[in-house]
């Protein structure tokens, strides 16, 4: 069912080989040589296709699915409908999705370097990359093999990009060292100088920011999103890290391993993020804040000060997300009251 | 008053011809053939210029104004100057907005293929379309008729655009089809993967992206706004809906008809907004929300809950307008209390 | 230290030179010859470094350090360790920003104009600017000497640049006059249409937007920065103003002098902000309200009505930050009594 205008779809796959991709196991008396030719959500699969139960909310929907197989955990396999291949699986979205890559792998783009690419000489390009139309390339840059730079893009001068990176169209590299299979995508701006400044009623001077942008293996960096370089020390992001669309991360900020740092989120100058730490969107971090491990911020948390690994939290400034459910109830509560009192004439 | 190295200004028109185009009538007695030269604030405009007043409360500025003619609601006619030419205007500023185009047409560009624009063989380019310098066009690519594209931008893959779109410089477009006179702001990116991973301890699966943004017919989208394909199902923005600078459009989000969406909003995965819903700058909305037709959100809102049709909304999480005043109002009523108390010792 | 891929390190100063630079004095005593290589923090600096206190609780790493020269402020001189070479200085952190800069000069980029870009020959270049690959630059543009322009970035009609400014890349600029000395980072767009439209249910009106955008001497402007034109009056961003990235500054906002505009604020349509306005990040200010010379917010701060000068102000809506900081700490311990009742069975 993907549009193939812009998505390959591979030949059907028999269930056994689907099971062994989504690392699951056929429920017995299921034919593994049942071929299945998409993925497709409970509700628009029909026979010939995969689908997954994810939570036990959607029971109903994969009750009245009409598709084909279905991964689902074990302990749910028993509300399958009748006829439906069933795949057990213990992280059933975990398998879908390694199967719907399995059923629409993004092909191997061409490599070489298109003849409009203005490259330094002194620029050196490893085999297997493919550089883009109007791609602009500056002197000392190093790009290991596989890497693939989208159309009009700017890679500035002594930049380092590792294997197998996808650098989407219009973004700019500066001031960074970048790890193997980074993805940055189209419009990002990674090494702007920082935004830092000394100023007085005399005037201004700017701050030289001497750093650079370190960024780990792995890595996902959205559209549109800018990461500052340091003033001296760099600015750090590390493996694994996924940082969405439209972020700022501003420079001297450290962020730690396996972080998910969604849409519009904001981290100011020298604040350092642990591992692991999960932030929903519009989230604002103060300069120099420490967040520990494992944090996890609600959307529009505007973080001032330190926070402790582990912690939940959300509001403004952030405190631990039961204290601001307990304190909306509270709000809530009060403006009851005082229209109650209201409409009792005091 | 337009800058000429901007804007091209049109020969002066007589009063009769500027009544047409703002659907206003010649209040009796004035001259239809008065020669107007162009359009100016009450504050500006001289003799040769013609206003509009928009608001009761500009009516002081309307009495001393010396504009030559004035698009004004009937209900304020009487207040005008000796000396004015009045038009007479249900919606004097609607008027105004059509006259001031007229003043200040766009011009025509040329149509044509710069030579410099990189197209694959098998894109297919209607009739008066203006593909400007650098521009890079991939395979499969469709543009209809009267289509504009600035310089730098890239197309990507099996895009298609409709008839008399304008697309600014240095945008990318990927996995969308777009409809008839829709603008796509400088540095916009439509199309990315959405920010979509399964993730446990063990490791980050990808979530892949099999779903497009589909761009209904008269759709505005700002400068450097980003709008991320589905994930199966489609991302989808309705018929004459316009979105401001800096918003972050998610994947699977599905937007109605006529809504306005001011800057930096962030619509979070598979949300859905109604039909002629309004936001205000900064809002954000949680993934899974529901947002019905109508609904008004202030500034900064955080919306975590559905929303009901024709609801007016602010605070975070959001709440009814009216409670969020009154909320406000307790806070500074509890602050003044508590300063009372501290005054006289407690 | 810092990295030669990407900086320049100037040769060895000694210790009279940097005090003439950083407008500091030699304490009694020092060598005024000793060479210094390089800058480092009280941290990482040795023999050969120079480094500064900037704030009193650093007095335990100033102690400690091994810098073989420091600037200090002379009431905390005498708090040096013994062999260290000191500077007195009012101002440490500013003296060493421009040491910094001295010892690692941004070394002034080979002029000319590059072959693959695309200028309309009745655009007017200065004597010593530099057009990088693929810079698309358009008919009637005049840029005046000395003045870069990143790869791919694209100069619609009419725009005008000083002297000595620096584009980066892949910026888009259009109807705007742009000072000297302005620096304008990759990805930002200037210009754009402003989101002004006359709405009904018989459809939406374009408002034309035939002002520009003025933009003061010595502004700068951040990575992905949007600024709309005017309507009819100009968007005006003052001398000397900085702005970060992802900022949105919408049609006919004014902003005066010497502002600093952390990222992600959005300032909506005709705003206006005094002069030495600070802004924290992701600060939102409302159409028409207006803002005071002197005006401090803190982060995420939404204002929504005028401000007066000199005001220091958070929260949403904007109050005094002292009120806000109370409404906060209230907020602390109605929580807390409510625990402690709980805790008793109430």
């Amino acid at each position: 069912m993907a549009d193939p205008r812009f998505f390959h779809t591979a030949p059907p796959k028999p269930l056994a080989e689907l099971a062994e991709i989504a690392e699951a196991t056929l429920a017995p008396g299921t034919d593994p040589g049942r071929l299945i030719e998409d993925i497709a959500t409970l509700e628009a699969a029909g026979a010939a296709h995969i689908s997954f139960l994810g939570n036990r909310k959607y029971v109903p929907a994969f009750q009245a699915s009409k598709a084909g197989a279905c991964l689902v955990e074990p302990a749910l396999a028993d509300k399958a409908p009748s006829g439906m291949a069933i795949l057990l699986c213990a992280k059933p979205r975990r398998g879908f999705a390694r199967i719907a890559t399995a059923f629409h792998p993004e092909l191997a783009a061409d490599s070489g370097i298109h003849p409009s690419a203005v490259i330094d000489p002194s620029a050196e390009i490893g085999p297997g990359c493919r550089i883009e139309a109007h791609v602009v390339i500056g002197p000392g840059v190093t790009i290991a093999a596989g890497t693939r730079i989208g159309a009009n893009s700017v890679i500035e001068r002594g930049v380092s990009l590792g294997e197998n990176c996808i650098i989407g169209a219009n973004v700019t590299l500066s001031y960074c060292l970048i790890g193997d299979r980074v993805l940055i995508a189209a419009g990002a701006v990674i090494g702007n100088t920082g935004f830092g400044y000394d100023l007085d009623p005399s005037g201004r001077v700017k701050v030289p920011h001497l750093g650079r942008v370190l960024i780990g293996d792995d890595v996902e960096i959205g559209a549109n999103a800018t990461v500052d370089r340091g003033s001296g020390p760099d600015t750090v992001i590390g493996r694994g890290t996924v940082i969405d669309n439209l972020v700022m991360i501003a420079h001297n900020v450290q962020i730690g391993e396996g972080c998910i740092i969604a849409a519009q989120n904001g981290i100011a100058g020298s604040a350092r993020l642990g591992n692991y730490v999960t932030f929903a969107g519009q989230v604002g971090v103060a300069n120099h804040a420490k967040v520990g491990d494992g944090v996890v911020a609600a959307g529009q948390t505007g973080i001032t000060n330190d926070v402790e690994s582990g912690a939940i939290v959300g509001g403004t400034p952030a405190m631990p997300i039961r204290e601001w459910r307990r304190l909306v109830g509270m709000q809530r509560l009060m403006l009851k009251k005082r229209q109650v009192n209201k409409d009792n004439g005091e």
